[in-house]
């Protein structure tokens, strides 16, 4: 195990009701609130009433950033930032899933900095501060609600990016699983498909770090576990507390301390939404099979063994080749039964810019699991066209 | 999974070399330190002088409460709040194990409240402030060193009680493996039985908590992997780092929050350690099998074989009451082999006074996994004996 500091001081107010303490949260910080949301769902499952009533009773004010991207992008980022700077906002309040969280934290951060938002992106060695985040989760995915990063993205220039700084890492986030109990089949199954995948990137590192790779297998069943029994019973709170608790971990920092490790799938699909803008759990479920046939190795095969051991209950006793095998295909299968596409073509993707994207996305895999050149990431691409 | 509110902002500096940042982190808390500590080992292998010399660095004034005791004392507590008050300590250092942890935050406490410390043991409510707590941690065992809670004894009434407020929460602790690498055999051992127990206690609950569970299992095979070869090897610094990493999280709130429990074994144990003042982990060790085999029925049967199957790499395919069984062997096994005794009679404890040990602890069974009268508690223990 490998030096490291934790630090996780996000409070979290996990299950039903919680959100009657967001006013009494978002008045510890501050008399001037931004609120950002997305796409106007919390309009109709009535939310965001909810939420303006309960900062009133406190007497915040409130402005507001609505209509965040799926993929969040640096324009709205801008506006946001530009809101907080005007009108003296003290506390950032984001309410949704990811994509509005992401930009809540860059905005919080681009309201304490005086040049523009996107040189964040670039370098989050330039954040040195940033307004206080708190967060009402509406979808379990990517963890942001208890972690200091958030993926912008720039049409202009075809990038997504990721940013990373302890100062945006939420101070509060409220956790309602029955909120969730409203997402669709397809966001369901996506966002476990993402929670998944964090885990996974954690899970195949070089550094040793058996407790947290034990603490990951414990995720990973509950994912399982879970994520179908969600698609079969949306209102099945059990399954809906269980995954949004569960992406929280799977990316807050305590899984991968001890272990670094260097992302080997996120880069790659960052390329297909950047280019296409589809579904980041998607691409990924599409794509993590195939990395895991592309890297099967020598070298990795008593890991993926262990994998299929402890995650997939596939007999300790076969060779590891073909337990390794199994458990690939067991992945394969259960994105599958997530509803989730197995191949690019099903989600619009064809072979035109896969050179281009196979380039960019090499270029981030320096220390990953396996390296692999631009060549390489190709033929995963051409894998699961 | 029940509403929680998750709130661990204690932070971690883990690994060697860590205690170099001792003097800059005492240092954030104020200019007046007070250094408790246990019986000297720490003047032995260095670490005192090296403390010393950090503090004295960052201009960081020293007051020193010494001698705490394995079970500490509240007239030790007396002494250290005394002087906390006496010379405007700003910040209490602890250095050492979950003893002198345990001891240092009812000091911490005690420095802020006008009244006899023992009162704040009785009655935790009583915590309205502490002072900040800095823990360096030279044993895996406790969890204090991430946990809101201390166990202080009162030999005068017989009585060995925990209590438990945020404001005792360690600000920052300092794990370094290396410093465990010179505990003894008969202390890692009752270390690692101890952390086990810890697991167990939130494991064995009536709440639903799939993720909790599957996250104790994992933390449980840690402590399965690393305690004998800690024994084998005391050098074994993946076996020291492991074991010190999962004593924080055993019990730092994760593993129960959403299942809440009232603990079974811990309660018999304190009974032992306050009347004979035997080593807690030793009494764990003895007392869990029994407690295990004595619980064992038609409605915890299948918890038992989630357990045996899951951690213990029992066969799924088992009849339910023999997978438990075996899974509960396995367990007793293990703590022999952690060099652990298996009957009171080993460590000095006869027949008499096991009515009245009984009669105390199955007081404070109620909500516990299962409920045990005076009777059954006094069965255990002569099953034990």
């Amino acid at each position: 195990m490998e030096n490291f500091v934790y630090s996780v001081p996000t409070k979290i107010y996990f299950g039903k009701g919680q959100l009657d303490r967001v006013g009494m949260i978002a008045a510890e910080y501050g008399k001037k609130a931004l609120l950002v949301y997305g796409g106007g769902s919390i309009k109709r499952n009535g939310i965001y009433d909810r939420v303006k009533e309960l900062l009133e009773e406190e007497g915040v004010l409130l402005e507001e950033l609505s209509g965040v991207e799926p993929n969040p992008r640096i324009e709205t980022v801008r506006k946001g930032a530009a809101i907080c700077k005007e009108k003296g906002i003290d506390v950032v309040l984001a309410v949704g899933g990811g994509s509005t969280i992401d930009c809540a934290k860059v905005v919080a951060a681009g309201a304490c900095y005086d040049g523009d938002a996107w040189d964040l992106v670039l370098n989050s060695r330039k954040i040195k501060k940033a307004l206080p985040v708190v967060t009402v989760l509406t979808l379990a995915a990517t963890g942001s609600e208890m972690d200091p990063t958030a993926v912008i993205s720039n049409l202009e220039t075809n990038d997504k990016l990721g940013t990373k700084n302890e100062h945006m890492r939420p101070v509060a986030s409220i956790l309602d699983p029955t909120y969730t109990e409203t997402v669709n089949a397809w966001h369901t199954g996506a966002g476990t498909a993402d929670i998944m995948s964090h885990i996974l990137e954690s899970y195949f590192s070089n550094a040793e770090g058996y407790m947290q790779d034990r603490m990951a297998e414990g995720l990973l069943k509950t994912c399982i576990e879970f994520g179908v029994r969600a698609l079969k019973d949306p209102k099945d709170y059990e399954a809906r507390a269980n995954l949004m608790w569960a992406s929280s971990w799977a990316i807050n920092d305590f899984l991968k301390l001890g272990k670094p490790v260097v992302w080997s799938v996120h880069p790659m699909e960052h390329e297909l939404s950047a280019y296409y803008d589809i579904t980041h759990g998607a691409g990924l479920a599409i794509l993590t099979p195939h990395w895991m046939r592309h890297v099967l190795s020598d070298r990795t095969v008593e890991k993926f063994k262990t994998y299929a051991v402890q995650v997939w209950g596939i007999s300790a006793e076969l060779p590891a080749y073909e337990a390794a095998e199994l458990g690939i295909e067991k992945t394969a299968e259960y994105f599958k039964a997530l509803g989730m596409p197995a191949t690019l073509k099903e989600v619009g993707i064809g072979e035109e810019k896969l050179a281009l994207m196979a380039e960019k996305a090499a270029g981030r895999l320096a220390g990953a699991y396996v390296e692999l050149s631009k060549e390489e990431v190709e033929q995963i691409f051409k894998d699961a066209l």
